[in-house]
């Protein structure tokens, strides 16, 4: 039979994985770049970060934000985690014929207060149209440039803290609940935020982060399952203090979907030695959108690629890659 | 009514003018950076080229090509008509549900070769998998980065030379044939080429290029169009000195287009003083992709905007952006 895409081909985790690693990978050579979404590049005398996205989120409109707000804080976070002070954006839009321009003028309305408040310039862009029925109303790529002023080093020790800058999951189910699909009302705001500003209020203050990523696409787990086997290291993760919003876990429950694999749009993991564990979330309280972070775990080990769930009972339970669940167009 | 995205909205001439105007100059800022799909950007003490591209193309796999092979040699012209030396490529794609991996496989095979050609690094990539129907199989984006050694100073004298590469027409003809429907098939392969080897040997032999372009969505009459309403320039083509294939001909005659409107991608337009002329065109004969580079046309005046085509009868007749033929997903 032939082999074909499927929606969790997608979804940010195991098989995902494996397309990158079967198609793109292998002919785009095997450098580590090329596998990740951001890419720290040489010009000149200069370093720079460059991130891609394209954004296909359903619906186009939901609490919290927009596919505009989306495509901007998505790109803009993917910049800051890697280091860089986003600087530069550009947009690509894919519209299906019989579009409303009503709509197209609210999105890039909002794309341009989002990269307002970023501080980022949006440089260029390129329009596309497709027949109806040939793409769903508007997708959108954007493709960041950022400074890179200074180079994370992600060296680990045993006992490193692991921060999370709030609630997860709340992007996911937020979407979910605007789809209408699900007869569930869940009254969830998206967390999609830019985070450069705090992310930069981090790093000026220490200059001991380990290494930052955004849980997007496969959520909490899948991130920090790339983060352990990429640098063999066994995390620990306590679920008591993981936080998760009451209509966050009630939509869970409901819909037999787990937070930890849900995606955000607004939340960042750092990790940093212990003894800056304090300093980084006084940092973190002082922003809107960290006012709720908290230290998830720790790193037990830097000898093997784990990540291990700390229940409140003692038991320690393997996570993997998101594996099989299907939520498409979650941004 | 509602106003809505129509097809024309995507063919690259009158419409799609108006609706960057109207929705995103009007929203991302009126610099002229955002009207184009390329940008001048500083970084630290240089300077880099930035352009973005969103690739639709429809049929994906085409006579001298593939939506692969188009995505980056489309992006990779766009930086080298700028400037730059194109360094590094993003790619974003949409992919549809039911998609075949086998096919996915082949366009970033293609993809791999034509960056390899061009010698551009690919850094970083995104994918995004929808539901069965809301994409028609593959789109691309590409956001291309290059460095900026010499920046070219459009300033215009009358008697500037007007040089194409070679035919026109070629791209848009092969795509209309390869879709089957016209009940044409003509032998026409698509001009689809990375360019930036040889717009750097033009570079390399003389500093005094005003302005270049590639004349893709629009075609030759609307890029021109441009250049002369950006610049206030009086441009005159000369019709009998513009080459067009035999095939091209045919096929434009028999389905009522006008190949000076039809998409090229392999193609440059170079603007240069007259006493360069010569030197120029010695260079684009050298290579492959410029073995038929030819002289269209002259700057008649540098105080008013405007396109005339100088017929072969003497007269001389106004051309317009490309307005309200529908060419959907040409790139």
């Amino acid at each position: 039979m032939e082999r074909v895409i499927t929606l969790a081909h997608g979804d940010g985790g195991e098989l995902s994985y494996e397309l990158v690693q079967e198609v793109f990978v292998k002919a785009f050579g095997n450098q580590k770049e090329a596998m990740f979404d951001s890419a720290l590049l040489q010009i000149g005398s200069g370093k720079i970060a460059v991130s891609t996205d394209s954004f296909v989120v359903k619906p186009i409109f939901f609490p919290g934000g927009s596919i505009g707000k989306l495509a901007i804080a998505g790109t803009v976070n993917d910049l800051a985690v890697s280091g860089a002070k986003p600087l530069y954006l550009t947009c690509g839009f894919v519209l299906e014929e019989g579009f409303p321009i009503k709509d197209l003028k609210q999105i890039v309305t909002d794309m341009a207060a989002e990269a307002n408040k970023a501080g980022i310039t949006i440089v260029a862009g390129d329009t596309k149209v497709v027949e109806r029925g040939s793409c769903d109303g508007v997708y959108i790529n954007t493709t960041g440039i950022g400074l890179v002023t200074e180079e994370l080093q992600p060296t680990f020790e045993a006992g490193d803290a692991v921060i999370v800058s709030g609630s997860i999951g709340d992007h996911g189910i937020a979407i979910l609940a605007a789809r209408g699909e699900l007869g569930i009302s869940t009254p969830v705001n998206s967390d999609c935020a830019s985070l450069n500003t705090m992310i930069a209020g981090v790093t000026s203050e220490t200059n001991q982060v380990r290494i930052m990523r955004d849980p997007t696409r496969g959520g909490l787990a899948t991130t920090l399952v790339e983060i352990a086997e990429d640098f063999s290291l066994t995390i620990v993760l306590d679920e008591e203090a993981i936080l998760v919003k009451d209509e966050v876990h009630g939509a869970c429950d409901l819909l037999g979907f787990d937070p930890l694999y849900l995606a955000n749009e607004g939340k960042v993991i750092i990790i940093v030695p212990a003894q800056e564990k304090e300093c980084v979330l006084e940092v973190l309280h002082s922003f809107t959108e960290g006012k709720d972070a908290v230290c998830v775990g720790h790193i037990a080990n830097t000898d093997k690629g784990q990540l291990l769930l700390q229940t409140p009972l003692g038991v320690k339970r393997p996570l993997h890659r998101l594996s099989g669940v299907m939520l498409p167009r979650i941004c």
